[in-house]
Parts: structure tokens; C-alpha cells; sequence
């Protein structure tokens, strides 16, 4: 996509819903609350502040969990930012060391798609969620995955039914519905899900192989995982699944885990939202409608066009330019509809 | 696995069922058999041999397809390896090229694992699986992958039911059971397969949107791919998939890949053959064991001890070590048992 | 980087520069032009057009050199493009297949970024290059390289002398200079290379290991390499090192391999033109000034700032939108300077 | 290779060589010795120990330097080893915990080469080396790179200058020599560095580009980088340059290497002693010797041929079998030479 639409409100609900788990034993384990202090080793303080998990509850049993990350001991008085720098100045010479330097660094490098001092930084969660969403995220093949095994291990009762059920975009149904509504259709999907689970349960209980049994779980059962991913690569990962067109449930996810990942590396994240989330790319042919005034695009594709409307007049807000052309006579971003 | 064990009675069958594709329009489309001459263009003959595929139906509705390859265009009197050949020759000099010569340097190659040559060899394959293979499939992250959108297209009603079900190896049901036989456990299969492509078909004749309906199906359900990896990356597939540990659903895949590759690019499969997958992997521990003509393992770990006494007997045929020892007091092979 | 500027008359040099280089043993083996009849097998004709090589020579001693592709055999009628779309319609459904509707498919998927359908295109290339060139060359590592190993072969006497020498772009140079002028530093440079190569030479004579030997020779010295990639990982080997901020000296090669490229894919080339190399990333404040009307940068960022006036100036022609400006008060462009 | 040969002492010699550096500004900085207690943070503790590096220097001007790794912080009583058995167990079930039955199960996992645990461990290395040690180095494509950028920096003047010279092993200098012994040549590269040295130095000082510039340093000039890579693909990467087989001074940074890493994941690195340096792999027609008890390789190439006797005789003291043998009148491992 040129551009990315997606949904900054649940952002910072997800924000407000992280649980700062602390370790087995400690005294305070019932408080999921933000630590105040961070605790320290020498120079050092460990960047998830104490805790086992920042973790993330999504829809009813999935979950975000930030389980550990590098570099985990920071330097008192900088953030994890510090490793993209590190690398960086490796190239760069050494230099000095003003953290508004620092933050000049990691902002110069992410406009100009410098990535490699990003792969530096890297993040392991812990995630659970439905097949179907596992298997869209597990397309992003530069990520460490180790994964609930259903051949080794008997699946849990989880599945993933949908709050609200909606229909498809252009939906070229053919008038042969049968007259469920979408709450009936809804219900029956949760019944589904209760046969289809007895089934396995009989067939795990009968002594059935279970790689086979689990064939007939539908795919919202739960699955859960291990995934270890660079900071270069998240940010390829939450680019293209926290967008709008990317699944529902997916974004939901994705917005999770750019709501921890925001709170503890924060200059690279706000980097990724000016020069990338928050930006606008584009096309040749629209920097052709800019040069020339006309704001018309040189071509017939019809949805190409309507791209560059809704672009010009929602994202640039090219209004003031659409009224300044219309002291003329053409519509310029109408043409091509 | 330190060794590897595959059906090789399966991979004959497979060869025999190939089936060679004509192009659309041909005039022996109907001829399914091997063409016995391949066409030409100047000095290169179709490694394909003229046909648009080469098929092997896996299971009911599987199928493991081969479309496309690199090199596709074969100097005459050479194989498809004459690339690996060619990559490996610009290292270490153009040199002669008697034919021989090339296969005694890919068999070297593939001996000494300088695998990078491998890499220059390209199969474009599109199959069509269970989704619960191609879950398993597609941790193998280093090929290219297009698979149907359900979010897009509607799923056909094709699903996979075993011929027959086996039981959990080390079975630990607790006699919970169920009282229904296997045979049983297979209606049942096949009655909420069918209950739940109807309740998918249904939803989307409602217009719900199609990646929220197809969350009912099970992962028996089918999905296809076009996946393309390179000759070096797929021996790493195939040594893994094609393992009697494998699932067997993924092995009847991975078999029937193997059969076709194995006609396509003969000397590096016997290459293949010889110094990966019939060959053997003695570890630290064994090969002292063998050294000190003990044939002890020295290790207290059950397991491994018998992963050797399987791997010595069976793989080894060190039954005629044994028998010479037998001389002694000693029972080396059963020792930590 | 936000945009991509690169030197698009010497890509046209190159086009004309590409040689087609015939089978050996044919008949006019002599003639390096474009054959205008592809020679055809069955209802397919080969993409390089009956060739052995389609090559560039880039500077003294190097080239790049497409050596295979796949697709290789391409369907009458059509480009190999063709194997872009037939990847995508495995998503998407195969739908009508009028060529004019492919075309918008490619560029529909460039334009989305759904780059998954182009990793199916395949190319290899033999390059020779200087080792420094090598060096940035190879920090790409989506790619399949085999190359002339100086561990076993003996180096060539070949090595690369720039026309001209250019200055460092900000030289902060402290006055220390020895006096002599950029062409005595271009003899010097020869003379260097003699003195190294003589070495090297001797040492290999007198039989010192070539692993060692070859280690006084200076990164100017060739080496040369077959380099397998995929299409959607080319184009970004293309937009980084075709960009004016690459070394010039990598700039040529990959302007020569881009040449080659959009004369055997067109469809997909010209879609990376339109909507990558030719078009224009606006980060979150630029929009931002374009949405309010000021064209203000709202940063203290002084490199930030530059770049966005070079950017809305030279790219994007916004002279129109200044000289609007300029009947206020504020001067927005060199603001922040 | 079929099996991995190694400077066993020298990895004893560096393991005494790291020199465990406190963070600055430390009272013990001077104190390069392993600190005998590690600080810990709540049930943590830090995992180097509260070194800001450990490092090893290689060579006159080289070094391998741990400077993070992950997990960072360590459960107190457990190695880093545990975050290979954290990422197994979400496959296998969590299980019991004892500390033997973690060894048992990483033991497991890299005997049965289930390598996706590992990838959970991530190493950071800053180093240092020739440049030609680097090109073979950074063909390991599964690692994270930030190198020294000879365009934007100065490069400082130091060489890589062997201590010794080594013939090549099957040298086929044909008689042409120079007469020139062995030292005299070491004296012509130490001299031949510093002429290169100076033109590089007078060509910065006179504004020449320092990207053109650095093209007459020789490749034993060095450069640095970070490197970061799992844990998995530094086992490949050292079980191809640890090996005798590899150009001795990579060899050198890559037993170093494997000398920290041992120190502080003694678990692991103990299984991939055990399961892969020190093992050996037999092919199929090396197993089939052993199972026919002839010791015979049935193969007409004398490399392999070789290469079998070498491996039966001092690799797995196959001679006790062969005295058996040699009561009969064959000479099996003498065969096909």
C-alpha cells in the first residue's frame, strides 16, 4: 500500500492494558502495574524494569507477552534505542554522545532506510492465538518460531468466536442466502466448535494418534508460540499487518505489540510513525499531478485514481489546491472515475 | 535424527505415477506418459521435455506438481546439474568438463556440504495439501510461497480423511475411553466435515465476509500453493519431511517431490542419496565406542543408548562386531537398557 | 531514503550497450544484436531470445551478465511476467486472462506492496566487479552467490583504475596536504597496483600459499561471481544501489542490470518505476505541511528540513504552492535554515 | 565434511585469553580476570557476569568481543542454556523441571537436529579483521552486520602481517621461481603495506574521496563490525570455520569465538561437541563397508577412496577390524588407490 490507515485509538487502549507481570516469587505479584523504579546491575538497568513479562491480553484467551529482549540491561540514563546507535556509530566513527544526537541518529536512519543497526534490537514474545491468524502471521519468514506442538500435545478447549460478525466487502453473494442471521450464524459456529472439540476430546481419549485427531479442529482453535524478531523486521511486520487492510483480528494483535514495543524502545518507534506509519508515498504519476498543477492523474485505471482522490483530498488534504483549481473549470480529482 | 529412514518402496511408486502434462492445445494432451524425446531449441533440449507439468495425485485431492525450473534450457547431452557444475566451476576454475569429471565434482560437493552451488538450482512447484500439512510445511522458511486467499476465494468442498487412523504411539489415555473404534472415530470425521462446509457455505451465501466464515473449517480442509525453493534448500526440506518421523500426510508430499526431482536432476539426487539421506551420523559418544572396540556407549541416558543399539544393529550391521565380542563376558549392546 | 534519484541517461546507454551473445558453435556467433525472431519450443519461445548471455561490459574489465532466468520458456504472446500473475492467481482466483488486465495486476501488487508474487521471477547473472565493489555488493543476503575463490585460482592481473578521482564531498581535510594533484594520484595508484600485483605474482611462484599470497592485493583487484536472485529482492538491490548516494562505481553495475531487466520484464519494471523509483515518500511532517497549507516543517532539525525544501522544490514542483505563499509574509521553504 | 577436525588446544589457550572488561568508570576496570560472583536483579542474574565485553584478542591488531547477548538475564541456578529449553517446552509441554531433564532435553533437541530452540539465543560480537577475513566471514548470510564504512571514515593504518608464510598444500609452480625465500617475501608485504598505507594517507589528506581512496589498501588492511547472530547459525558457522579446512587466520577468530560462547552456554555447546564437531557422518556406501564387514568402498574414485581410509583409520580406529580382516588375504582399506 502507499499509505497506512490504522486504528491509533486502540493503540493506546492496548497501552493502558498492559500487565507488567514480575517474576515467580517476588513479593509484589499481584501488582500488574508499570514499576516506578527500574532496578539496576552497576551502570545498568534492566530495560522491562524488573519484570517476566509485559504482557497483553487480545480478544478472550489470546495474548501478547513480551517475554525477554536485547539488549536487556541499558545504560542508566538511556533507553534500548541505544543498541541501533551502537551500531551505527560503527560505521559512523564514534563521535559524540549527546542523547539528542542520539535520537538525531535513529530518526536520520530510519527516514533513509539505513535498517541494519535496527536488526541489532531484538524482541521474543510469547503470543497465543487462533490457527487462522497464526498462519497469516507465520508468512513473515524473518522471525524464530517455536510453536505448540499437536502432535506431541493434547489442544486445549479454545477457540476463537468472534464478537460481532461482519459481511464481506463487495459482496457478490447471488441472492441464495438462507435467511440466518448473522447472530444465528454466530451460534452456530460456537455449536461447531462444541462438536467439533468432542470430537477430538473422543478420538484423543480412544487412543486416536493426535496429529491426526487434531484434524478436525476448526481453525479458531488456539495455538500459542515463541517468536523472536529483530526490530528491523517488526517494523516490516507491524506495517503491514496493524493496517486497516490487513484482518481484524490480526490488527488486533499487531496494535498489542506495537503498544509494548512503543513503551520500551520509544525514539525508534516514534521514528517508525513519522517516516513510515504516518507517512505517504507517492506514486510517480501523482508527483507528476503535483508538478504540473493539474492534480490529474495520467491514466485511465480507474482505481488507481480513486486511490490518488482519496489520498489527495484525505491524507494531503489537498482541498486548498482542489479550490484554488476550481477557479477553472475542470475537476481535476474527479477525472478518471 | 543422526540418520534418516524414508520409504523408498513409496518414492518407486511415485516415479511410476508421474504424469506428463502436455502444454494446453497440444495434440497428445491426453498422453499422460514420459516423452521419449525432448525438444530442442539450438544447442539446448527442455529439461521439461516439452510438457507444462510433471503431476503426482497425492491422496484423494493432493497433488505435488512441478511447473517451472531453473535451468529449464539444458545444453544437449548434459543434465539440470550442469548448473550446480557451472557455479561451482567459476570458484575453482573453468578446468576440463568431461561428464564424469562433472559428476565426481557434484558428488564431491554435496559430500563436503559446500552447498552454495545447490542454491543455483530453482523448482517452482504448485501443490494443493491439508491445511494441517501446510502448517507444518511452511516452517520452512527460505522458499517463495502464493497460497489461495480464503479471504478472497471460496473454499472448495475437499477435505482429507484418512484411509485408515493409527494410534498414539506411546499411548497415555488413561482408559477414559470412549468405547468407539477407530472406524467409528472415521464417520464421525467425515459427518462434521461435512457439518462444517455447510455452516462455511451457508455463511457465505449470507454474505459474511469470507475470512470470518472460513474459521469454521477444519484443518483437514485443502489449500494450495505455488512454492518455489532452490535445489539446496529443498534436500533440507526433503531430509526432514521425508523422515519416517515425519507426520505421514507430509511424507506421501515430500516422497512424491522427491520422485520427480530425482527424475529431473539425476546426479545430484544420487548424490543426495548417498551422502545424506542413506548415510549415518555418529556422534561423539559412538564413535568412542566404536574407537575403544567396546561398543559401549558411555552415558547413562536410556535414550540415547538405545537410539545406538538400533543405529549399531540395524544401520550398521554391527551384529559381526558383536558376535566377536560375544567372546567376552560383556553384553555391550543391551548395557544401559 | 525518501526518494530514489538516479542517472537515467546512462541506464539508456546501457540498453544500448546490452550485447547478445549466441550459443557457442553458432552461426553468427559473431553478431552480439538483439535476434528479432525468438526461437520457440512448442507454444513457448525462450526469454533471452535463442542467447547464451545478454552482457554489459562495465568499466575496463567488468560486465554483468544475465546467464539464465526463470521463467525461461515463456507462453507465445505474453512476457515473463507472466509467471508474477500466475503466482498471484493462485490468491486471488484465475479469473479472465486478457493481457491488458495482467498488466494492471503487476502493477496493482507493486503498488500494494504485495511483493510475495514477484519472488518467483528468478535470475542469474555472472558479474565481474573490483573487490570493493564486491564488498557492498554482497551485504545483500537474499541472494545465492558462488565466487572465484583466490584460495585455489590464481588472481588475474586485472584491476580498477577510475577515469577520474572526486573529492571528498565534505572534505574536512585540515590543510595537511602533500601537494600533489588528483592525476598523480590517479599514477600513483597504477604504479601501487604494479608494485602489488608483481608481489603477489612472485609469491605464487615461488609457491606460497595463494591463500596468503593474495592478501597484499588491493580491493581494486577483480573478482567475479555468479549471483542468483529473486525479483522482488532485485528491485531492492536495485533502489538502493541505482540511488546517486551509492558508491558511483556500484551505481554503474547496477545500472546495468537494471538495463537488462526492464528490456526481458517490462510489465514489472515499468510498475517499479512508476511506483518506486520514480515516486516520493512524504514522512509524517511533511504531510503534515502540505495538510496545513504552510509547508513548514515543524522541526528544528536543519538536515530534516533541507532535505524536505530539496524535495518539495525538485521533486515535487511545489513552486507553485510558494509562490501562493509568498503574497503573506512567511517564507516557509528556507525556514529552519 | 563429513566429519570436522579442530585446534582443540587452541581453544583451551583462548578460553585462558578472555579477558572479562568491566563497565567504564568501574573501580575494577583494570581487572580483566572472571569475576568470581555475578550481580543479580530480583531472581536474576546477569549472564556476563556484569562485563560490559568479553574479549579475546586474535592476532596482532584483532579481536572477538562478546558485548550482549540473550537471554541477557538469567533465572538464578539455570545457564542461558534455558531459554533453549523455554522455547522447547512451548512445543513439548512445560513438564517437569529439574535441571538434569533440561540437559537431557537440549542434548535431545541438537541430537535430533531440532534446531529451532537454538535460534532463540541471540550473540552479539563486535570484532575485528582483515579484510579478507571478512569476505569469507560475511558469506554467512544469517547474521546481522554493521561494518566500519571506509566511505565515511578514515581507515587507521594497520595490517594483518603473518607470523610465518605457508606453502600451498599442492603447489604447482612450475619451476619459474623468484628465489626468493619465504621471509624475504614477508618483508616485501610489510613493505608493500606501508607504500599503500602512505598513497591511501596522501590521497585523504589531499580531499581525494576516501570511497576511491581506500581502493589500494590491500585486503589485510582491517575492518570491524558487529555481528550478531542465534545461536543455531553460529553452530553452522563454526562447524565450517572452525575446521582445518578453513583459511587458518578465520579459523583463528572463529575458535575464539567458540571459546566465549563455550564459557557462557556450557550445555549447549557441550551437546554440539558431542553431536556434531566430534562426530562423524559415514555415507551409504561407508555404511555399507561396515555392514558387509569388508571395509571395501565400493566406488572407483580415489578421493573418496582416501578419504574413507583416513576416516576408518584415525578417525573411528577402524584398525581392529582390519587386523581381523588381515588374517585374509585382502587389504580393504588399501583398496582403490
Amino acid at each position: 500500500m502507499t499509505h497506512i490507515s490504522y486504528d491509533k485509538e486502540l493503540v493506546e487502549e492496548y497501552v493502558k492494558k498492559i500487565q507488567y507481570v514480575k517474576p515467580e516469587g517476588s513479593e509484589n505479584q499481584d501488582d500488574k502495574t508499570k514499576p516506578s523504579i527500574a532496578p539496576t546491575i552497576g551502570p545498568y538497568y534492566d530495560a522491562m524494569l524488573g519484570c517476566a513479562r509485559w504482557t497483553i491480553p487480545v480478544h478472550e484467551h489470546g495474548h501478547v507477552t513480551l517475554v525477554d529482549m536485547m539488549p536487556r540491561l541499558v545504560p542508566i540514563g538511556q533507553t534500548p534505542d541505544f543498541a541501533v546507535v551502537q551500531a551505527a556509530r560503527v560505521s559512523y566513527g564514534a563521535g559524540t554522545k549527546k542523547s539528542t544526537e542520539d535520537t538525531g541518529l535513529i530518526r536520520y536512519l530510519i527516514r533513509h532506510r539505513h535498517t541494519t543497526p535496527s536488526e541489532m534490537v531484538e524482541f521474543k514474545f510469547h503470543c497465543k492465538m487462533p490457527i487462522f491468524v497464526a498462519r497469516q502471521w507465520i508468512r513473515h519468514r524473518t522471525a524464530s518460531v517455536n510453536e505448540y506442538s499437536a502432535r506431541y500435545s493434547i489442544v486445549k478447549d479454545e477457540f476463537y468466536v468472534p464478537e460481532h460478525i461482519h459481511g464481506q466487502s463487495s459482496s457478490n453473494n447471488q441472492g441464495s442466502n438462507t435467511a440466518l442471521t448473522f447472530d444465528e450464524h454466530l451460534e452456530k459456529i460456537e455449536s461447531l466448535v462444541r462438536d467439533s472439540y468432542n470430537a477430538y476430546d473422543a478420538m484423543v481419549k480412544d487412543g486416536v494418534a493426535r496429529e491426526q485427531a487434531r484434524m478436525v479442529l476448526p481453525t479458531n482453535v488456539y495455538t500459542e508460540w515463541y517468536w523472536k524478531i529483530d526490530l528491523h523486521n517488526l517494523m516490516h511486520f507491524l506495517s503491514l499487518r496493524m493496517d486497516k487492510h490487513a484482518q481484524k483480528e490480526i490488527q488486533d494483535f499487531s496494535l498489542a505489540m506495537f503498544a509494548i514495543v512503543r513503551e520500551i524502545i520509544p525514539v525508534s518507534m516514534q521514528a517508525f510513525v513519522d517516516y513510515r506509519l504516518d507517512g505517504v508515498f507517492l506514486t510517480r504519476l501523482e508527483v507528476e499531478a503535483l508538478q504540473n498543477q493539474s492534480l490529474v492523474l495520467n491514466t485511465k485505471n480507474k482505481r488507481e485514481t480513486d486511490e490518488w482522490v482519496d489520498k489527495a483530498k484525505n491524507r494531503l488534504g489537498l482541498g486548498w489546491a482542489q479550490d484554488k483549481k476550481d477557479e477553472g473549470t475542470e475537476e481535476p480529482l474527479s477525472n478518471g472515475h
